[in-house]
């Protein structure tokens, strides 16, 4: 699909994700993106493992939902905020690795609504494996004083 | 519902819970809990926001998920192992607060799946606001050895 | 929750209901509402089971759909109409039983999105079993031609 | 990916699909089958509309939960049954069309449980146009006797 962008999307999806604070905290940067697109990853962090010593499902899903949030924030006008309406998330294998990556891509661009979906892969020594899936739908929110949610 | 418990399920919980370190990270602890049913709580934390300056909506799912997680492992045998297989967050309002309540209850025990479900509340000054729900599907892993996910 | 209606919603919300073919190729119906809340039920029908026999899943979450759309339509506004943004379905228990029984309720009402949740249970016998639960978000759409879902 | 079967998976899919009263109601029949993939079609059918006379969400639903559920089916075991432990739809567009195709894949099978995805397209003209999406868990039932969902 051939997506439509306004002005430096990039830049500006760029320094809207510099202000998540959540994800310095976490060690999650921003790999690459493209129109409708975003690439994030993050080495393996013990300080946010569960109790089998996997990265927390929560964190996997955190890394999903900024990367599908901001793949639907580059097709947004300039002024316009983004917001995750609701996430699903489903765990295909143990959150092992050196090594975690998160690819997000825009389903279904809308004015109101867009849906995307996330996968999360894991570098294990060698053999990168699925071990995440998610759709999320994304709400564009016009202007500051209609952020909501 | 009426639900049976193993040996010293609060302590087995308990412990388990403070194997968490993304739960240590994230400042979120154990209020309370029952036969499937689980409370815990977090200060608003500068450190876990999104660009809006709310609590970040992975952040919410996180603690929606643990809290889930272990509300189904206090039904568990004692030398089973619980395993997030699927959740879903629905974000009803903005996570503006200085303190965020999750309470998590199983919906239905099983031997092999449980079926939970969470909700997120916000404390921003005097009202308590529900700004987030979930319903999570839990796998009971028997033994160290089957911990797959 | 105390929720705001207009004009005579039950009117509106009864017959816009009874132009859903679905429903009424299913057996379903209206048994009473009330502002952001709706009650439907069905019997068994063999012409909608699966291969156990049991009644398909993707038929009760037909039915919780349309429970859930109608308890959002309760609280809408005369010249709009609703659409399923996305749903999630949890099967609890098998769907065994002579009469299936579907509440839903408004979790979170707003001008263009309003969350939702439904329960589906089944009589079989003497005993009420809850067998599904369904959240889901639905869309507010002003105006017929406004109707994109 | 590559899927490992069990005897004549398709013979044994195709048997189990056909005692699915409910597909044979709503019209809803087998294109094809392969490892772990399943593609399932439909002509509209007025009866089964919702109040726009689109395809009913819960309709597409129940077409995408059976394509899934048997996609999962053509990797068991022969004595082993289906079950859908949960499923999460997105709407991405309105069901309006002349034909629906709905087509299902394994994302990760297992003993126990196996991931699915599946996507609903309209073919309204010359034009097909995706109009939902799924993800759903499906679990493995071993015996008849098994049978609990």
């Amino acid at each position: 699909m051939k997506f439509e962008t306004y002005g430096d999307y990039a830049a500006r999806t760029r320094a809207s994700f510099d202000r998540q604070a959540a994800m310095r905290s976490m060690g999650i940067r921003i790999d690459d993106l493209a129109p409708g697109e975003l690439w994030l990853s993050m080495p393996f962090n013990e300080g946010f493992t569960q109790q089998h010593g996997f990265l927390h499902a929560g964190v996997i899903t955190s890394a999903m939902d900024t990367a599908a949030g901001f793949a639907a924030y580059t097709l947004m006008p300039e002024e316009a905020g983004v917001l995750t309406v609701e996430l699903k998330s489903s765990f295909l294998a143990p959150a092992r690795g050196q090594r975690f990556n998160f690819h997000a891509r825009v389903l279904k661009p809308g004015r109101t609504l867009i849906f995307t979906e996330a996968v999360a892969t894991a570098i294990d020594g060698e053999n990168p494996r699925e071990i995440a899936r998610m759709t999320a739908t994304m709400m564009v929110v016009q202007g500051r004083a209609g952020v909501t949610g």
